[in-house]
């Protein structure tokens, strides 16, 4: 197995060390080589090379059988030429990395850490699918100036057909209940969208679809976080949805994500940013990227009982009452890695 | 004073009344003569005329002092050539209602219905300045076909102005905090209208401005919306954040809004929607209604007094346990509206 690891910038050295330690051992412990190699990206690229997506990069990630990325970005290179940001949507895109996959569960053990009311958000688990390569990130034109500025949001109908079906197939094995959010009474690209949507469902007879405007989706989310199974949304909604949806978990440092491509590796990563404020503190809670790590050998790799050994082993050290300064505890980065590495042992 | 009162669809016809009564009550006991014309709107629009804006709509809007809109739109609607909605965005267009103002606020009497726990939303108290004739809704190209769907997110570098002068010139009269929300990251848009609010940001240096991506700003809402005053951003971000601001009040039923011109007519309308499941009970809440008209009084007549006494009769009705359904209690519409007209009586 072929791993392409970025650590990128602010907390991600230190929350990739932590997965990595962890895969090791995880190897180790069930006669697997991991080859990872670790590359430039991000802000740390911009540094060693110049550029946040080396070309060495670029080919690290095409070449391995799966990418793990920690978190990119920082104001020290907000104003470079070609941003972090830059960099990660040039390898969505050269990957062809179109569906982002965002699982969002409360369990009751941590509801009560969610900025929601306890009963509304216990029991919440749905899975937010958004397209990741198409929309108004890449629609050209795209150019501004001192006078104007211009945006495209730009579909073909095959790039909604797979990112819906994908949605789909996601639903049939839960709860066959999907949510398409568009906003079809003012945007052409959601009529598109929506219809799309509708044709795909007479495959699904099974799957119970309902259409919902973003603005109305942006309130259910908070009001009824326990009627989704699956969301799927274009690009730009799905990026301010799944992290209005993620903080209702109120465990934003443990919400991993997967991104897959037609074919081709595909990239685990948490849902959170760098944290520069408290980079290099050992302090950030590593469980979203080792939920990434488990993400990648079940999906990527086949290896399940590898990655419920791993989840398994994270979720007793929390119990035990290991937490990290975001959930209101005094645990390291390395300490709580430590203590799932003595258990998967 | 001359108002067009567009009542519309669903609830919009039984708050409208609440709204209309109490106005005349107002005009009564403070001798003011307000004439009030009603014009057909939204799917009552297309019921009466075919259209859901006609000209006489238009042409009466226009000529108004001052408009109210109660609420549009509804299944039945759905499929139209022109929809309610369209009628809405065209008025929006039409009159130049390029800025739009949504309170939201949270006292301690009502923090319990939030959705939030309570600690975290009492206390919120901030203005969304939404851009409202530009941007995603109206650029060109628009249009789709079978194949492929093209929107256009497109600013004029003076809409951006306007806008965001308007929501310095708010923040001024509060705590000189605003807040820019943009994808600056991803969009060439965002970037001229950071950089707008930013060359704005020095003539007015008493006032504190912070840059928000969108996603971040839909996770700081929930996490922390104590910490806004002013929030400004354009029109798909604004529709998105300030229905989700709106819910986290757990009062969606209370809340008004503005929306103004540069010069003409102002517009007042509730934050909700048409509500058809509840519409001919008699059992939807005319607070923002009321709100609305009280708001009207206030900014487009310089009638403070009125509009003090209007919002004072309606609070004391809810102090003393009137409340509709959505707030949990048993009062009808018509029942509310009557304890709030013999407080002002
Ligand atoms: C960093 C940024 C370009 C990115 C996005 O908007 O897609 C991020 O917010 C995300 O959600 O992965
Ligand atoms: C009805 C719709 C076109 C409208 C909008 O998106 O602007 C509504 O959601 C609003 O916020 O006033």
């Amino acid at each position: 197995y072929t791993i392409a690891a970025l650590p990128g910038d602010g907390i991600g050295p230190e929350i990739m060390e932590s997965g990595l330690t962890l895969l090791e051992t995880i190897g180790k412990k069930f006669q697997h080589e991991f080859n990872v190699t670790v590359y430039p990206f991000g802000g740390a690229g911009i540094d060693e090379t110049g550029d946040p997506i080396p070309p060495q990069t670029i080919k690290g990630c095409s070449e391995a059988d799966a990418i793990l990325l920690a978190a990119i970005g920082g104001p020290k290179w907000e104003k470079a030429e070609k941003t972090p940001e830059d960099g990660l949507l040039q390898l969505r895109k050269t990957l062809g990395l179109f569906s982002n996959i965002r699982p969002i569960a409360v369990s009751d053990s941590i509801a009560h850490l969610s900025p929601l009311k306890t009963e509304r958000v216990k029991g919440t688990d749905f899975i937010v699918v958004r397209e990741l390569t198409g929309g108004l990130y890449f629609g050209q034109p795209k150019h501004w100036n001192d006078e104007e500025a211009t945006d495209t949001l730009f579909y073909k109908k095959s790039e909604i057909d797979r990112i819906v079906r994908q949605a789909f197939d996601i639903a049939m094995t839960r709860s066959k209940k999907l949510t398409s959010v568009d906003k079809a009474n003012v945007l052409a690209s959601s009529k598109l969208w929506r219809k799309t949507v509708n044709e795909i469902a007479t495959e699904y007879p099974e799957v119970t679809v309902d259409h919902l405007y973003v603005d109305a989706a942006s309130m259910k989310i908070i009001q009824d976080p326990t009627s989704f199974d699956v969301i799927v949304t274009e690009n730009m909604f799905g990026d301010i949805l799944s992290d209005e949806a993620s903080v209702i978990t109120g465990s934003l440092g443990m919400l991993p994500s997967g991104s897959h491509a037609v074919s081709g590796p595909s990239l685990y990563e948490p849902i959170h940013g760098s944290a520069p404020d408290i980079a290099g503190k050992n302090i950030a809670n590593p469980m979203s990227m080792i939920l990434s790590v488990a993400m990648m050998l079940r999906q990527s790799f086949q290896l399940h009982e590898e990655a419920d050994a791993l989840e398994k082993a994270a979720s007793e050290v929390m119990d035990a009452g290991f937490l990290t300064a975001d959930l209101g505890g005094t645990t390291t980065t390395t300490a709580f890695t430590e203590q799932v590495k003595a258990i998967l042992e």
